[in-house]
């Protein structure tokens, strides 16, 4: 049966705490080295509470500056983690944001849910499944023998016992609703006292509307003011027209790797002012004449300035530059919130409204897509996911195959030698499933992005949103099923079609147990060593130490050359998702599976609070718009577990359990109905409650605002930022673009200059 | 075979043919009897076209009364049929409202669609079908023996002939969307510029609001003034509470009851003065001391009248009959437009807004629903309308069997003798099976209303439109479905569940041409016979003629005696769309089946249309808000039609056709999603632009208008008219109810006053 003995999880345990430990260890040593400072402290950097520490440090020695010579700080090398937890929940927020704390909250709610569950399943089915497999004086054989003994494949048919797993499985059900009921309508709440205490923002006032008519006379500017001036009349304000800049943009990116480019070659020089460095001229360098590289750069640069120049031109002057989109701005919360609710046209294709993201959210590339082709973008991308969906098994399959050891061994017998040597088959039989499927699923995520730009979502909330829950059913369908299914058989996905529908869950059911082992390494590999590995940031370092060795000059280069990261939704939610399957399902099928869960949630808590603390910094802030779609997730990973459950309970000749069981997807889909209903408009609309209060609030503090002269320049296109400035952006994310786009922000305070709201009663209700 | 000839479709045919020729026949003449003038021209008495015949004659002689003596106008017998095509569309709109109107226009699709159909399959495929099958010198046979000849089974296996029955649906499936994109798309604008045209009503002005949270000082009243004031200050007027007066309601129901009775007792007296009419005391007039009767019922409802005003007292003063729903009114249809589309509160199932139906449209029994329980009632019907759906299997299955006549002569063979002559054997199949299911039919859509009312919707039309919905589904799996798979083998039912799902589509698709017949002599059953019977008015004939027998004194319970009827949407919309599914499955299977619903569309069409101009009245108007749902409905036919033919196709041989099969659905599915965005919010939602239009054209017009007093009771709860008045309003439903109820209807112009639309330039363009 290939790894299903406790013996061989522990090997595969083994290494992979191993490997977990070096990371951690290399974290800790390089962490406190000040070189590496701007890689592991980075959020730090952008708020602008630390500074390059060769600055800070007194002996200005030549290696202090990149070496820590304290050595006190050796000792004290994992007290990271305590610091991690100590931030208290209303500083994270205002440290972080609300995105970055409601992400977090999601491990908090799977050790919630799962803490309970794993002791009660433990003490209770264990015994269960043991008791009734064979009798104590094999005891101890059974617990090193086989992990199949601890679950319920050790059942016989027919057993009363089995009772004892119905019972868990309503237990369960019903402690994950209430868990998920809980933590939705909290994260709700938190939500609207987080919009609640936020300053003004220009997100506030406006609403993009898309697809106007076609107008043959007058101006698209002029359309939209006439529309809306009729029929807003009281609450108008303005709009900002959209530009198709995306060939701009274009330049601007091919111009600043030139800069780069030429950075380099005069640092090169400077270091060694004996030989000016040449390149040849065509073809990558590679071929034609032999040319002097810095000179030919700037002749470059110069030239596409040029270009650049006419561009800009072009776009500002030709009408047919401006695209059918606009930012409409309106005197109060209240108006904005009715006019991005409402239907406005007769037409109900036309003047569609929306409620505006941030500015730093805007996806401004997809705003130029014409609004006919949004409908054809989307059905063809549904088509492209389900293809894409149902080929991806196929190397997924192949690789699980050539996994097991034995049908490699069978297929390539000239590997037998090395194969069969120890370490290396611990290593391949522990490591080797788990990664490859890991590597796999690496790619998939940008292959998704891409998608969901090409379907066009405006928003890279919305994009990364749209992404993850691709990723989830990828997750589901081919990463779960796939590994349940195919790897017992993969001629069985072509027969599910064939067989009566009364049988797929039971075949699925049958096959579930025999997959605990293979789910227990993929949990070591992906919640031990990778979140281990997350932490080191080793391609960042690596990518950060060779630009400061060729391209740094000065501190700003430096700056430059560190780019915080920020969470990747599009990845990490749909594989947190993935471990609340698999403790759901598992629960009651092989409990010994719950532990290895628990263990990733707290590192991952652990780790990915620290690197939100300290290196991770969000682009824009959704207030937790993910939720309903973790929440979603989660509840279709528990209709799945009962839907598994029914199949494999039907294949134990426990027919009693069918209505049951059948009541409790029902009951889960009702529960789901009802937090759709009570919880979601939280996050898709704005109340005009909400909206009142804070006009009314902001009147009494503010009566005399000038809201025209905040608003004019909130949702300026970056074509209106100088090209130095469109590079200072591209460099500096976190500080929005209005920051600086704005020509008046030195008049006019900016939507996003304070960072810091005022937040002091939210968390301590 | 039991019914798969012609000749016996032809017996069938004929039995039809006679009824309803007996029936029409039977209607020209009782129609142009003076007694029964009032069930056959009930329209024309509620708009006070037309009064009693008895005043009009001249001659007043006694019998001219009853009968009519007029020899010339029994020459004219059939004139009803062109004088009911003759009035226009617009006048219709004008006469009828514009929900019969789009009625009709459902039958005048039908015909659009099937007509070229028809011909185009019977030009092409029955040549085909016929040809391949046999050779011609065997062609006089073929005609007259079988109707499977004739259809897509007389087809071999493997055929390339098949490509003429893909091509065929293709055509049917893209002329059919055609059809209906351009009938969506007309009935769409009609009904705009059916509510631009529109008068003042108090619905444009009026929004419901439901669930206020529970308020523990002070009146719901005062909680719902000062909610609106603050977060609409500038648009709001005022709001009507609503009180629950179920109660008393039932009250004086049982009163009218009385009443009645006790008309008929005093008739009874003036009749035959001598004699006292007396009744005993206890358990319905059977048992107890025998009293005198009117006495007795003048006692009785005495008592009543007391308890009614104590009742009223109670409604009026006790705060808790006031229930937590609204009718909040606004100063202008902008207004009212945002708050009906807008989230008011930040918990989103606080404040719930709606679009207020028309005061005639109120289903008020359902506002005192507390909104808690709706939820579990949706939940609690789904369930009960899933179990009914399939239970109600049974029956029909026993009654298809039963009507199979080789079946009934072999589980009782004693009927045979009877059975085997000649004319009850062809009555007994060109008749029984279709009026069997008739039956059963009939039955269920008073179950499904009293599920709707259950289910707790507000608006009758929602109501009707939700029970439609149901039948809809009932006679899709039922009728169509239950019919095509029981009548083969009841028990493939069950095994349906066990059968791959690759093999279902081909189980059903094999047995579909087999039922040709059968839906034939269904479809002369309820689209020829049935429907010649709703223009003869039996049973309210009969009614009538009773009343005015025991009951009618004077003109007014003349009036009171025929209530006129209107157009049951619940029974006929899913009875259409059974000839829609018919129609769409069986053009390229069995073509013979067309002509027969093309001739029920156009004698339906003739029929309604005349019941419309003549005998229907509407009680409320929703602008044809069915719609949406036609349109749906007939999609998902579409989608059936597909999925059976590639399941018979797949019993061809014919494995081509499968991915070309596969593409109509899902082309289907896009178009359907496409309609669906952009006609359905014109029937949901009001737009702005549109609100905002009507509001400056009225402002222009008249500019001192004084909405609040016009506003005031429009939306009054029946309680508060007298109790002659709410007999009344059931008598004549057609007039609204604020038109008598509003105490201030002699001040303030009624918004029910004016039945005449200015739609002039609606159906010119």
């Amino acid at each position: 049966m290939g790894l299903d003995s406790l013996k061989e999880i522990g090997a595969s345990a083994l290494t992979n705490l191993v490997t977990t430990f070096i990371f951690l260890l290399a974290f800790a040593f390089l962490r406190i080295q000040p070189a590496n400072d701007r890689v592991y402290f980075s959020k730090w950097y952008v708020l602008g509470q630390r500074s390059s520490p060769a600055k800070n440090r007194t002996k200005n020695s030549s290696v202090g500056k990149f070496v820590n010579l304290n050595l006190c700080s050796y000792f004290t090398v994992f007290n990271w983690m305590p610091k991690a937890l100590m931030m208290r929940e209303k500083e994270l927020v205002e440290h972080a944001g609300f995105d970055s704390f409601a992400f977090l909250r999601i491990y908090i709610l799977g050790l919630k849910i799962f803490f309970p569950i794993t002791i009660l399943v433990l003490l209770v089915l264990i015994p269960v499944n043991v008791y009734h497999g064979t009798l104590l004086k094999l005891q101890k054989e059974i617990v090193f023998s086989n992990i199949d003994k601890l679950s319920i494949s050790n059942v016989d048919a027919g057993s009363k016992l089995l009772w004892v797993h119905l019972l868990l499985e309503y237990l369960l059900t019903m402690w994950t609703c209430f868990c998920l009921y809980k933590e939705y309508d909290s994260i709700a709440s938190l939500r609207l006292q987080f919009q609640a205490s936020q300053h003004r923002r220009a997100d506030q006032f406006t609403v993009l509307v898309r697809n106007f008519p076609h107008i043959t006379g007058g101006t698209i500017s002029k359309c939209v003011d006439d529309y809306f001036q009729r029929n807003h009349p009281d609450h108008y304000l303005g709009h900002q027209a959209v530009y198709n800049a995306n060939k701009f943009a274009k330049l601007v990116k091919k111009k600043k790797k030139l800069k780069n480019w030429l950075d380099y070659y005069c640092l090169k020089f400077e270091r060694n002012p004996d030989k000016r460095p040449t390149i040849k001229k065509r073809c990558l360098g590679l071929f034609g004449e032999r040319v002097d590289s810095i000179e030919s750069y700037k002749e470059r640069i110069k030239e596409l300035d040029k270009k650049l120049a006419a561009e800009k031109e072009m776009v500002l002057k030709n009408p047919k530059a401006v695209v059918p989109v606009a930012f409409v701005t309106f005197d109060s919360r209240w108006a904005a919130a009715i006019c991005a609710q409402t239907q406005q046209s007769r037409n109900p294709t036309r003047w569609l409204t929306y409620w505006a993201p941030e500015p730093r959210d805007v996806y401004w590339k997809n705003l130029a897509i014409p609004f006919v082709s949004l409908g054809i973008r989307k059905i063809l991308m549904s088509v492209a996911a389900f293809a894409l969906l149902f080929f991806y098994m196929i190397p997924i399959a192949f690789v699980q195959t050539i996994a097991n050891l034995e049908t490699l061994e069978k297929y390539a017998p000239f590997l037998r030698p090395v194969v069969e040597q120890k370490v290396i088959k611990s290593f391949l039989q522990g490591f080797l499933p788990g990664l490859a499927l890991k590597i796999f699923m690496c790619i998939l995520p940008k292959v998704l992005m891409i998608m969901s730009k090409v379907e066009g979502h405006f928003s890279l909330s919305a994009l990364e949103r749209r992404a993850a829950d691709l990723y989830f059913y990828f997750i589901v369908i081919d990463v779960f099923m796939g590994s349940i299914v195919t790897g017992t058989a993969f001629e069985q996905l072509k027969s599910l079609l064939h067989q009566p529908p009364s049988q797929i869950p039971s075949t699925v059911g049958v096959s579930i147990p025999m997959k605990a082992t293979f789910f227990i390494t993929y949990i070591m590999v992906d919640g031990w060593s990778s979140i281990a590995s997350e932490i080191l940031r080793i391609t960042p370092l690596v990518i950060y130490s060779l630009k400061n060795m060729f391209l740094v000059k000065t501190d700003r280069d430096r700056a430059k050359a560190m780019k915080p990261p920020r969470i990747k939704l599009t990845d990490t939610l749909p594989t947190i998702q993935l471990y609340f399957l698999l403790g759901l399902v598992y629960a009651v099928v092989s409990p010994i599976l719950l532990p290895f869960i628990l263990v990733s949630f707290a590192f991952a808590y652990l780790v990915y609070r620290h690197q939100i603390i300290n290196v991770y910094n969000q682009k824009y802030e959704s207030a937790g718009a993910f939720w309903p779609h973790v929440h979603t997730q989660m509840v279709i990973s528990l209709l799945i577990s009962h839907i598994l459950l029914l199949g494999l309970l039907s294949t134990k000749k426990a027919a009693y359990s069918t209505p049951l069981l059948l009541a409790l997807p029902l009951l889960t889909f009702c529960f789901h109905k009802y937090c759709k209903s009570r919880f979601e408009p939280a996050f898709r609309k704005q109340s005009l409650e909400e909206a009142m209060d804070k006009d009314i609030k902001e009147k009494a503090t503010e009566p005399s605002i000038n809201l025209k002269d905040y608003l004019a320049d909130a949702y300026l296109h970056p074509i209106f930022h100088s090209i130095e400035e469109t590079e200072m952006i591209d460099i500096e994310d976190d500080q929005s673009q209005t920051d600086k786009g704005s020509p008046r922000s030195n008049i006019v305070s900016s939507p996003y200059s304070s960072p810091k709201y005022s937040f002091d009663n939210v968390f301590d209700a």
